[in-house]
Parts: C-alpha cells; structure tokens; sequence
C-alpha cells in the first residue's frame, strides 16, 4: 500500500509576493530559498524551507486557477496542504477504492515529481496535493 | 532575536474526530499518536505525526471559541499554522516592534509549552501560532 512519508509544504496564496515576504521573510525571519514563476501552475512561488517542510507563497499569475478564485474570494490564506507519497499512482487507486473524491484521477507528470489533487469535499474542506519525488 | 525552528503542526478543524478519521487515518494511512480532551482549548484534538510536524483535527467543543466559529461558519478546513520558536517573548517583541498586529502580546503559559497567536489581519490572512517547547 502507497505510504504517506512527509509533508512537502503548505500553500499559502498571496496577492504579492514582495508583500507577503514584508512579514514571512522580514518580520517572521524564515529565509526564502528562491521564488520562481511556475508557469504550469499559472504562479509566481516563494519557496520557504523551515526544517525538512516548507512554506510556499503563491501569487496567482492569470484569473482562471483555483488560487486566483480563492484570492480573489478570501483574500487569501492557507490554500492547500502537500503530503508527500511513495506511489501517488497507488494512493490514488487506494483512495478511489474507498469511495475519496479526486480532482486529478492519475497523476500529472511534471520535472521531478508527480502530483494529484484530492478534492476538498472528501476530506472535511481541505485541498490536499499529493507529490511523488522523481529521483 | 528570536528564531523559529520548525512547524509544531497544522491544525485542521472538524465537526466530528471519527468522522474526520475515516479519512485522514483509515484512507491516508496516518497514524493517531493519541486523542485527547483540551479544557484550556475547549476541543478534542486528534494528533496525527508525520514526519517530524503533525497533522491536528480539532472538534470545538463549545460554541464561544474562534475554532467553533470558523466551523460554524466555514464548515471546517485548515484553522491555523503552528511555528516553534526558541524564545516566544523575544519572537512577539520582535513582531511587536514591526508593527505586526498580535492577538496575544504575552505569551501564554501552558504545561510544556509557551504559546501565542498573531493576528491573520497581519499575515495575509493565516491565523498563525507560536510555541515554545518547555523542556
């Protein structure tokens, strides 16, 4: 059975990045590794590692994402919870058999990593982003 | 100044622990350290490690808190992000003196722990904990 091993990262969408780091870098003191735009996810990320997790800000580059709807309904906030995963394949099958609402049915293949969503209807309200680590 | 060392956990809040446990325990596959009745807190809580941070479900257990009013309001989801930091007074002078808004100034002191909330109006809108560990 797949194995949930850590959690990759909480995301946490912004409405500016050099804003958010006024209080995350600057007053919090956690140092921020890089930021990067993603284009595959339509974002620009701050990446901020505190131990072996991290924090990851995410500013919304174009309107027809799932952060850019939360920012724009919310302000923004804690927008989902990254576990990482031994087999996201095999999770996804184990979750599916016990009747867990996917967004993302079989993984999405990206550089070093696949990854899937489960939807919040099946986990009390919490976006939860599945990775496997491509070594 | 002050430092912050990892995240203690992630709390998530729910209406019912053995509800909330189908899932993240029985489909995800975490494993429950304990639950445990929190007076101070008025809620259950449900204790989920991984890796070296935890997952916490929290079910208010009365109606007069900020966690059952996110509930009542929300219907639950991702309440609050919990960071250790060395020294929670130094850390809530720090924040203090860069004008970052503080829903606790002091901290408060509980059995192992010292602990204190920032306000979400100065973060971007995540309701962000504090702890020091009392060892």
């Amino acid at each position: 059975m797949a194995k949930l091993t850590k959690i990759n990262h909480i995301a946490v969408v912004v409405p500016d990045i050099d804003e958010a780091l006024k209080f995350w870098r600057d007053a919090l003191g956690i140092a921020v590794d890089h930021v990067e735009d993603v284009p595959s996810q339509k974002s620009t990320v701050a990446f901020l590692p505190v131990a072996d997790t991290e924090v990851e800000l995410v500013k919304p580059t174009a309107p027809d994402t799932g952060a850019a709807k939360f920012l724009a309904e919310r302000g923004g906030g804690m927008h989902h919870l990254c576990f990482e995963v031994d087999d996201v394949a095999g999770m996804l099958a184990d979750l599916k058999a016990k009747g867990i609402r996917l967004i993302n049915e079989e993984p999405i293949e990206l550089p070093g990593r696949k990854m899937a969503f489960i939807h919040p209807k099946s986990t009390g309200g919490v976006l939860i982003e599945l990775y496997e680590i491509i070594k």
